[in-house]
């Protein structure tokens, strides 16, 4: 089948989310690297696209070059897609020019820095039709896929409680530095990261991992963030507690100060019946607990899982495949929509999801700038 | 050496929790039960000491008739410690006999009702000079014990963020039946167990084992609780946020409806150098996890541990001690501490840790019936 | 119920193996310790007792003396049990005198030094027909008579593959100091352990826990023995291979000198449709794998347990017990025979099991002496 | 970079392995699939190729014509390697041809049918200066290099005992069927999989961890192995004790019938002061216990490790990467040394661990055959 030809801004050298994208464009097989502008400074841009092997034409000075250059070209030769792998902060401003012209686009997260943004995004892609991936690659692990259709199956009973974590550890070397790499970290400055370090960076994808797996809306937050040390501007940690419904709540805990936690995302979701908990570092393993049977351990490749699972893992039972392959099966979802072909809600988040983490972003630092309130999503 | 003779009040046939006293006290050898009030039903309370072998003479009809005959016996007969281990609500009324006239005391958490009662027992140990331990039975265990002295030792750095959480599923089965359980679990009755169930059985445990670890005081809280269904009075999940300073904030989380959790419990203390977390499940395990070293796993039995935690195992490493050790350890130091002999803070809970537990059960209930506003402790 | 009467030979201070006992027998609380003969040394013997608040009386220079003066003692008062935790090679001398004059036995493993003397007791428990408990403390482990019943429920099919392991790591701490240690450690001097140091310490409990948990009988091992250094004169370390049948085979390795393993025994059984493995260290789970439904983690105290392992356990879900409760099962079991109730096959090791035990280390040290051939047990 | 130009004899549609080879080249980006032999039915390789998006100019009908037709075309357009990924039988004649071609080559294990064959490779490899990588993929993963790496400065002291196990169990599915699936499973028939199915196909894998993470040679082997079933012509199941010297043994462990075992390989290496552990069903943890500290859990993407496990892993810490980037460093490996850049030892397995692979096979038959003697490899 004839790959989709994609161009990608952002993730030149050095950019470690930038690499992960080719890898997973490479591994679903789906898509091939025609160009971009893969760094600010144009002559790194095409000192990267040299050592990639890319055609150096197609190395772009900025995004507006890139769209007036591909939309010369015949459509057969065209770039269909654009991965936007930047700092948050030039999420929009791209996204915006891309999709007016017709490009569809995988894109980072956060979204962009504010809701309005977001849902500016949502209607364009809506009125232009166009497939926008977003890239919480979380969901694309075979087991939260497993988890989201066991829960849509009904089998937890009345969901109950529901909470997520997503700790890391690796800002306390920064932070208790000498003061200089503070500012060389992009994520601590609100003018690059938008309003939130934590939340918007980590604590979004537990958040979108709960929408993911249980179909459910969070209807409010109430959040207690912590900037840890007074030079630091935005939270570095906080806890948000979530509402649901009048009888279900839940929580979403996330650090970025957490030290020795390297990626620890888990979320745990309880049933009247049952209860299902999946942790990112060990991502080929699904527990459902129940009262009255003894604990039950999920894992990909066999039979006993439903179809979208199985869809989402190519390795024989036993053999683990990883985040890179997470990201593959977004990109594949992705591929998809993209050349019209039938797919599953869930294949790809969606700007839709993106508008919802925006959402949740906001609502959790307002609650917490308010004094700890209530706040509407 | 001679054993000390003690009395019991409650923990008759049926009563899983008294029978954990007794084991816990023979596993430690230095008590020997003497008599008590097993039951409110005196003819059963008589059938289960025959059953125990217990003599028959120092089975007493009431609290008051087990004083007022104990006190008539030469000093040397004398039961010298009282452990209580009734429903919450008469912890409290007999506890307080029982210090006036003298005896130490083992009780139960939560210690009282109300925070008055708890302070009333402070006030009344430390005036007759009594031992009173409190049962918080998890801080018994080894690795909590070498936990406390790796915080005290200053090892995390600055404490950054602290999460601890109480699972259980145990009360789905109940409020899912045919409402005839839901009055039989006194658990759930407000004139048995006082203003919470959750926070008040478990919740204040995730809350004791923070305190006890770290040597911090939670300053106020923020609750956010749930009855989950109409019918029932009081709390059975919620999310606590905990303020210690103005960086230092952190979570106690609970619930008794999250179905096929059995007894999970677990703390984890994040500070900005490393971090401590340990699980109830499997006690014998704990982990220090750090930005530039391998995760370490701590167990009990092993010459790098320290003193305390060594002092509170006696099998060779790799021989799993379990709950009725870590209970039969805060025997022994309370018997120490009846003895006057020497012994450690932390050997066993105390008074105070009761009175501190009464202040955060109260005062999350507070905060939630206020519409989630912060609670001073 | 009136405590069994009990005498103990071995054990004295600073004996871990003899409080071990003393802790079950006063877990399981049918049983009282009226005396014994606690250590070679008369004078240490009475020491420890006046410890632990023993009558001194009934302590007793010699075995001899201990028959004698209880023989003496009207029946009520009498010693009905003896528990043997001496170094091997005294375990038959003083089994045999005890079972000729009619006492019960609870006897450390390995029962003896040779497959004579084991046989000899065994005809010996059969002709004045008493109870002979020996202990194999892992059989008490609820989770390992679950194994035991869902084995004999037929749940794994053919049983195709047996793998047992125990791993210690202890011993590498004396064989690398400066010799002195060597001769201070009986373990290590064939006159005080017998023809084996890691097969007869420790191999034995992984080869029990295979008869015990199955039912089947190794037919013939081949074994391989490591001395690991040329001035240790028996094993620390080895693999034996076994069968069972013709299509059925197995394996028992063991190690003392696997640096940094504590107490690592293990066990899996393999099935033509599922299988069950068991790890002592973390003894409160079970896990039954199957080709065709997710992996199944059995708990102690749920109701989807088999009867036998829910009898082992006293504690609601999620309360860890240990080693010594394991072993309170084996005392318990002990004294339902000793008082002529009805107790199940299993509830604990017999002198059969003795006799198989000495089969096997024989069997494997004659395997490895004749140059690793096949010998029959 | 310029890519790589690479062929493959074999895996085409429904081949898993040879989907993971294309799947790895795609991953470390170095190599370009130019075109095979992907089926014996042309139509289908045909089939495949066009699906792939392959130029059906360079599918060819045979290896013959494959070889022929690539030396007639201009060395920078000609394939530089092939990847055989044929069942075993094939592995010999055709990498004989493609060697003597002047090919380099990417070959899956068993390397051949006889240590013969393998030996002839070896010299063919040296003598025309070719690239050979045995895809030991397991080798591939950054734990395993660390342990490597960790063995290598000597950090356990002298190695006492190792222990490898490779557990299966989807073989039961296939021989308790009504035996049509017998004959269709190539790996059950001796003359496509060679003298052995177990040890062929997975027990030779644990063998090669052995002897790749310690640089030890196993020196004799005495095996029992297991046809399980009449009507199975070859091993399913068995046990292969090792011996290194005269003071270190060890075993191999490995089984196709332990029902529910997914992929579970695990090597354990017992020093005198430490040991390490490792399990292939979650690759990222690497476990160093010693008798003095804490265990120590290494993980990749920490600067703790040596530099070989870090250069074998590109995502940050907690980033699960799989069994595809395993390879996908193997591919690397190779795809240094055919580019004659400076690689290090062990980047990828040689064709001397293909012979040695073979010895280790053979060897563990004919010590079954003779009755479980030692046999030297």
């Amino acid at each position: 089948m004839e790959k989709i030809k994609f161009g990608m801004i952002g993730g030149g050298i050095g950019a470690f989310i930038g690499d992960a994208h080719r890898r997973a464009s490479r591994i679903c097989n789906d898509y091939e690297l025609a160009g971009g502008v893969f760094d600010v400074d144009y002559e790194k841009s095409k000192e990267f696209a040299k050592k990639e092997g890319i055609d150096l034409n197609r190395v772009y000075k900025s995004v507006d070059d890139l769209i007036k250059a591909e939309l010369a070209l015949p459509e057969k030769e065209r770039m269909k897609a654009v991965s936007i792998v930047t700092p948050n902060a030039l999420h929009y401003p791209f996204a915006k020019k891309l999709l007016e012209k017709g490009f569809n686009l995988i894109c980072e997260k956060p979204m962009t820095l504010t809701v309005k943004e977001a849902q500016d995004l949502e209607k364009l892609v809506e009125k232009n039709k166009l497939t926008f991936a977003l890239t919480h690659t979380y969901t694309g692990y075979p087991m939260v896929r497993q988890m989201r259709d066991l829960i849509a199956k009904g089998i937890l009973g009345t969901i109950q409680r529901i909470d997520a974590q997503y700790y890391q550890g690796w800002i306390n070397s920064i932070i208790y530095d000498t003061g200089s790499r503070i500012t060389g970290v992009w994520r601590l400055e609100p003018e690059h990261a938008g309003v939130s370090s934590c939340m918007g960076d980590i604590g979004v994808h537990a958040f979108n991992l709960i929408e993911y797996t249980t179909g459910l809306e969070v209807k409010e937050v109430l959040a207690d963030l912590n900037n840890v040390k007074d030079n630091v501007k935005l939270d570095l940690d906080g806890s948000v507690l979530l509402r649901f419904n009048k009888k279900l709540k839940g929580i979403v805990r996330s650090s970025q100060v957490a030290a020795g936690e390297e990626n620890n995302l888990s979320i745990a979701v309880y049933g009247s019946k049952a209860s299902l908990k999946w942790q990112q570092e060990e991502p080929n393993f699904l527990y459902l607990l129940s009262d009255s049977e003894p604990t039950k351990i999920y894992k990909p490749a066999n039979g006993y899982n439903e179809k979208f699972a199985e869809e989402s893992h190519t390795m024989p039972a036993g053999h683990p495949e990883g985040i890179y392959e997470a990201l593959a099966n977004i990109y594949k979802g992705a591929a998809k929509s993209i050349r019209k072909q039938k797919f599953k809600a869930g294949e790809f988040p969606t700007v839709h999801d993106g508008v919802r983490g925006m959402k949740f972003i906001h609502a959790a630092v307002n609650s917490n700038a308010k004094g700890n309130v209530w706040e509407k999503l």
